[in-house]
């Protein structure tokens, strides 16, 4: 087999989900499966990437630094080790994997996702389910943090997600945004069906999103006020993290509710005062226990967007009905189509919003535990 | 202190949600409460129940069962022990309660709940969050089962939910249609809803129900009928479960499909061969790992409603992210207005759901284990 593919040689349009690249067990989707086939050639619907750097997840990296009690060589070796044996980085642990960046190096003809060879891309679908193939044994990493500089190709699928890295923007900037762009387009989905029902056509709906001097709960406020909330409450635990929201005179939230998210009665009590109960809650911050807060805060016939990973399903579903509360709960799920294209809109319209995002940029390129810990590729 | 109250005399209204009943610790939701103040004597928005039997839920009662070997004694006493120490049927080790039924003895005139004095009813919040006092020391319970007849009284809070059981259909198909009465209205609601974006105004919606063959799916199946599904589609885990759902000519669905739910690749297959993919999936199916197949089964920019306690929020989120599906996915709220209403009038309106039912009936009352199974009142 040859590679690149000579024109008009390319195998016939693949599974959309990759189910052709599944070796073991036949048959399950490509997260699932223990082992999936890396195979450079692309059918006429893949797209290859060469591949720079991998972010591995923030709790994969832990337990294997902490297997091998910090040993550079050691952890180089079990990850090499890993997608060798499973054609994918997925931390048999963990179960977790993280996100990939690079270069576009061929495009079937066939692909739906628009991509160019030479284009920058990061990949918005998880490592775990991404066929891979490491070219020069780690040599470039240091194994001091889950940012893997690497040379390596990856598959994208006709139904993978990738965003092209945009020029006017710093690279670590659009990663960090990239990362939980989802919770954006999704606020903005339902604050838009909440206004077409008339309900709150005017002055629009109350919004209130309980972390938000975070990453998806900033971005999710910017989206709001683009989607045109009449007030934006935000929950923050500091008064610091307050002060975090409010830059240069561009105050990203109407009122700021400094509260612990984890008590319901205290939480709903102040979001009254401060002009709640909300029409819609965005749940952002990552703590177990915010659903009965998130629920009592929420008018009858409100929705609750739950972004946070540390939320409990039967937390969320036995705490309404406990409360006798009419609220649809949504499962924050972290693909909305053009949610790139809105988020990285958003940073770039919203002066507030990017000084925030730039204080939370770390010295490395983008924060493994930001994003672990805000909803972001596992 | 004497009760019933002398007429005019009812302590003023208090918090809808009874939070003037916490007493340890302080501010905080009746369910997360240590300890409840049951007083008999209720505030003007309150409601005392003459409770008659306390169905513990299958985990709690399991739990104690094995703690003490089977001893009935020590079984009682434990039980006791827990409501006289609480104020409340919550086990402290599974954190569970159970649900009641009983007869409303008094009803405070700013008591929205529209209840009557001598009206019999099944409350339809937890026992977790519910003052409760035993006055017969549970001499006639045998502590073979989570069923236990018993002398007590109850306070339902201004925001509590019961329902009025009725008098044309047996106890026991009431209660066990109770106690999954959430599902069928939030599947209507969000049929109607789907329907009234017009996207699939005429023939009307595709509808998947996930575990077809029991109580809150065959419930469901009913109401997507009446709601206007255009087709619906059950899945079933064997040929016998699926010619449980067609009764002497009525049957409740209009394609069964025999599949594993969990095996996402394997279920979506058969379901777009019946018809698929769906605009509405309800997953009913108490087992663990069917998010991806409900995903993936439902058409993109359809609407999956999670309603098995099973479901892995993460699972959920990060699933539908893997997929690239832009499905909708909701919390499945056990508590929707009208529900019992609802539900109590598609098991008179529906002969061959009615039958359906009366075959899951146990020989006592009602069942612990389909209560905990189905995402009823734990």
């Amino acid at each position: 087999m040859t590679w690149p593919s000579p024109p008009g040689r390319l195998p016939a349009a693949g599974s959309p989900l990759g189910l052709h690249r599944v070796i073991d067990p036949p048959g399950v989707l490509p997260q699932a499966a223990w082992r999936l086939d890396p195979d450079p050639q692309i059918a006429s619907d893949e797209v290859r990437v060469r591949v720079d750097r991998l972010n591995l997840d923030a709790a994969s990296y832990r337990q294997i630094r902490e297997t091998y009690a910090g040993d550079p060589d050691k952890i180089r070796a079990a990850v090499l080790e890993i997608i060798a044996t499973r054609g994918k980085m997925q931390n048999p642990v963990t179960g977790s994997g993280g996100m990939l960046t690079g270069t576009v190096e061929e495009a079937g003809p066939d692909s739906p996702l628009g991509l160019r060879p030479g284009q920058r891309i990061a990949a918005l679908v998880s490592l775990t389910l991404t066929p891979l193939t490491i070219t020069d044994s780690l040599y470039r990493w240091d194994a001091q943090s889950e940012q893997v500089p690497c040379e390596a190709h990856a598959i994208l699928f006709a139904r993978s997600i990738a965003a092209v890295v945009p020029d006017d923007l710093p690279i670590p900037l659009s990663l960090s945004v990239l990362d939980v762009c989802g919770a954006p387009a999704l606020t903005q989905r339902v604050i838009k069906a909440t206004r077409a029902t008339g309900a709150r056509e005017a002055p629009g709906p109350i919004i209130l999103i309980i972390g938000a001097a975070g990453k998806s709960g900033s971005l999710s406020a910017a989206a709001a006020r683009q989607a045109g909330a009449a007030k934006i409450i935000g929950v923050v635990p500091t008064e610091a993290a307050g002060a975090d929201t409010s830059t240069a005179g561009q105050p990203l939230v109407d009122e700021i509710v400094i509260a612990d998210a984890r008590d319901p009665v205290g939480l709903a009590g102040k979001v009254e005062a401060a002009g709640g109960p909300a029409d819609v809650t965005v749940v952002c911050v990552d703590v177990p226990g915010c659903e009965g807060g998130a629920i009592l805060s929420t008018t009858q016939g409100g929705t609750v967007i739950f972004f946070s990973m540390a939320t409990s399903f039967s937390a969320a579903a036995l705490g309404a009905e406990g409360l006798a509360a009419d609220v649809t709960m949504l499962v924050g799920n972290g693909y909305v189509p053009g949610h790139a294209d809105l988020a990285l809109g958003l940073i770039r319209s919203a002066p507030g919003l990017r000084a925030l995002f730039e204080r939370r940029l770390p010295g490395q390129r983008w924060s493994g535990r930001d994003v672990r810990h805000e909803g972001g590729q596992p």
